[in-house]
């Protein structure tokens, strides 16, 4: 794996990334049908950040960040480093420095599927990270890999230039061509929530909204009383 | 599995489940004899909060939360939601929009098998929740479950009714009848513990006050200098 | 296992203590050569503290925190209580009046490879624990082991006296011996550190810094523009 | 938890046991509705055997088997022996010695929520065992536990006296008074079954078998030549 | 999901299929430069078997063997199955009956990252499989899902038409227009080991026959006699 | 961490291996006393073989297998390669060519905390292998290490020179000084435990022959009919 560095990815347009970073987490992945959402292993070191960028991939090999470096001189103002290794690895790959670095480029966050360290420096910084570990663990800088690169983290394929959103629910990657359809079709989605909120408030329940009730009648739930429920138990 | 919806379910008396909440879960489990608690890998997505309500269970599904839809019906001023599947799931089965449903019904918080979602606005709204996984990924309504039938979590049977209490250690499940003697018990534990407070504030050891030395002494534990021990590991 | 209760170990000079306690867990770990550092499993249940001391050593069975009690008497001023078990254990083995007795002795906080409860109480009296697990599940005190000698968590040898650095990045081990060399080429790292940082806030390039452009040519990665790197995907 | 060994519980019928050891698991789960299995977990130590007896419970604590010792004087022909631990454990609780003193017995396996040891000698003396890990870990014989009383493993409960069945792809639990239904169920079943393999081997699809283009084409599932397919992801 | 069933997507020609199968799995990932790799978590259920074809690609979801159906239509000869679901699923999505169906069409395997049952049978029959889990869960058929698009399991990305490698050590994905050069490169990486396994067996050490003494000597890497060794670690 | 090479460490006395060879993991974990003993996670690559020889320790970095090649050299008649790395690993760093280079030195085994691949060649050569994991992905020679210092496997210390034995239940380290002790403990217990089977065999029961009746009795384990204790649960 002798790597290459891919330079100038096209990216997604600022605009979008902006109004993406105006929903949650998972209302997007509603939005997206319900996919391009990693999973639950990946965990903010922060409370209460939404953040959302154009992603600037990393693969690297397990232990080693060499090519971390790499990327940094790949990243400008807006994006959002994401870095995976070639086997799993919850080494701190990342720390203060390397956040210091990105914040000065404008960069908005880190999503590692690794570990990182340094963790109180980074939140008081205020540097967002969402990793598969926090560790002291350092590393080398001795073999290759690459940049900007597809990689691959939770089953979900990241190409440079995509839209990267996280918050306290996880992160969810958004292919550069549909940012916007996608941002439009999570303001549709808030916008319904906004009103299933009234409806739910005024006291409304799911089961009328949505039509549940013919749904349960059609898989055959019944609705007993506990009496009888509990005269057959005892029984059987 | 068709599955059933049982209603009208006897709870364990609310001035037992008020009693309850003045203990902690440790405490609680001490007096039930260390029994019904469930494992460490169900956490709190708060800090903080102590509560106690009576079990409303649903058994659905994994990725589908159709039967959640079903118990907010079922539930009531007090209650605890305790939502499981019959395969393990990660998944975000539960939001802000079934927690305010729940909250204008009196429902003092959710434990979840699974995953849960929209963990800030959760947070900031006050409802309470322990889960397995904080997942964005959302779910479908298509299958059927049951609800306040008996659930298992971590090995721990839960009828509905009984009393669900929670707090940063985790979770203990006090089945409805053992409510009131559990809360004499659990009084009764904390003021033991009082008194070794103050006991071990005043100098006095846990060897001395449990009578440990005669343990030790029976299981033919050992007391070595420094200096006799690592002359004998050298000369092993 | 009959166990052995080990007497007036030699420890760390608490100057040396106190030295390392101005470090990061991240930056004595490099200090050391990437080693002595326990595993990302092992996490804080508090946030932002950072404390050292002399490590006092509790060998016992899962479920069982026998040993601990015989442990309190052998902590003093500037200890750190070391919990493991024989074989894996999430169980409560320790809670909030260990905490209080410790306390009193003057033990800076502890470290457990198993779970703790009574978490709230924990971080409320500032007693600083690192465990494997947070549980509530309580424990017998019926099985011998021993206090003192040499145990193992996540792969690393802890000796009695030998130093205990945890913050929130984890937890690192500082052979007794080591203790001044480390703090030592601890100081020597950080000056180092502080010197990069300056660097890259002036905007200076890890690639450039360490001299890793020439690491990257060697390994054989290339720079490739984004155009020809797509025409050659598609063409594959 | 002192503890109770409950003696002479009622057993499911022989002849029903010998009638659900006819089937696979597979068939029984599917049989009682898709309920009663254990998870993935659990898994054999041999190859090709399938067993079943009525159950004899034990509730130990993690690394002691003191309770088997008291379930064996409990055990007799045509049981099944299944332990359990209070917390998690993957200690060797179980091995030849048991295996032997089970077999003079008529015991007919060993489903255990732990870990065995002596697994070449197991699988040469041909009792046969499930097992959550294969260690060499031994224990002691020092805390109270129960024998007979309701156990749970993977969410399953497990009475004494109710019929457990386990081959190749893991383990299930019939309830004792739902036996005979559940045999009757997977003959009936397995008839079905038989038919759906001659209609397969006929090239018959599931997809005309059981209706499911209907289901497809409800849910919205198209379908779309790969040429189509292909041109929209580029144009996407 | 809606979902989509791609047909007709182009395959690997059968030549190259048939030359990678005489390989292993580790040498073919050797040579695509150690990528297209699938994970340790995915195993077989038997053992001995190395086996090549074209991949027919399913995404479900979880508990739901929907899309296996609607998949069996879209395979033939010299095919090879690969199933996934969009969140983590253990249940026993697959078993003997399907095997019939798929084997009576000239499939040659399958891959799941879910689970399977009827082990037993499949090893009879000779259908060999991968898998994720072995669980007896059944399933539902009620949620839609897709066949031939991309899928990703382990973090490699599946594409209908790729070739899928298994045997003991694992599974292996060779990109459709990549199957041609990766025979020929593992066959000169075969030729090469052949080469290196002459020469181990005369004697000749690695370090010698890859130049390593060098590399040692550049990392710094030093020989010390045990007695220099000893006497340093003593007076550490 | 540039590592060291150890040349020349003293080992157990070959006779000492060869008697402990005689006898299985689980006897000799007893006869230290339940120590001495790798966890659950290690597991043979084949079935029914048990083996013993010296360890020569490799310490490397995850992906790397450098240092395997050195430890090559360093082996020789009746030892036992044992590997570990610096962060958890599962590549499969160990293959079949090793393992002829291995065995032509007259190497017994290899343990590794990692992964192996060519496993079904490694089988057929009888080259017994326990590891962590079975992975194909293959490794770069690029970052040093250390042979022959202290290893750490699942919290067990291994010296270069102690003895490794192996089998189906798992794998024991003794400590090379007390090899002889260890054999001579072995023995004895393998003794008493023919004399308990012939008991067992005879009809004893192991609450007889160890005095367990006691036991139970101190701990208030009491017995109870199943009617009365059916009788009590109801009423609760």
């Amino acid at each position: 794996m002798s790597g290459v560095i891919v330079t100038g990815p096209p990216k997604a347009d600022p605009k979008d990334v902006d109004a993406l970073a105006g929903f949650g987490v998972a209302t997007v992945g509603e939005a997206m049908g319900r996919t391009g959402l990693l999973g639950p292993g990946i965990r903010p070191i922060q409370q209460g950040v939404r953040v959302a960028g154009t992603a600037v991939t990393v693969l690297g090999r397990p232990g080693d960040n060499l090519m971390i470096h790499a990327a940094v001189e790949q990243c400008g103002e807006g994006d959002f480093l994401v870095v995976t290794t070639t086997s799993p690895c919850t080494d701190g790959l990342f720390g203060e420095l390397f956040a210091m670095a990105l914040h000065r480029r404008g960069v908005r966050g880190l999503v590692i599927d690794a570990g990182v360290r340094d963790t109180q420096e980074l939140r008081e910084t205020g540097f967002p990270v969402w990793s598969r570990a926090v560790c002291a663990q350092g590393t080398v800088k001795a073999t290759g890999g690459s940049v900007n690169v597809p990689v691959v983290i939770d089953g979900q394929v990241i190409h440079a230039g995509d839209v990267i959103l996280a918050d306290d629910d996880g992160v969810a990657v958004v292919p550069r061509r549909r940012a916007r359809a996608t941002a439009e079709a999570a303001a549709a989605r808030e916008a319904k929530e906004a009103a299933t909120r009234a409806a739910f408030l005024d006291g409304q329940l799911g089961l009328d909204r949505y039509g549940l009730r013919e749904t349960l009648a059609r898989l055959g739930v019944t609705y007993r009383s506990y009496e009888d429920y509990a005269a057959e138990e005892v029984g059987s």
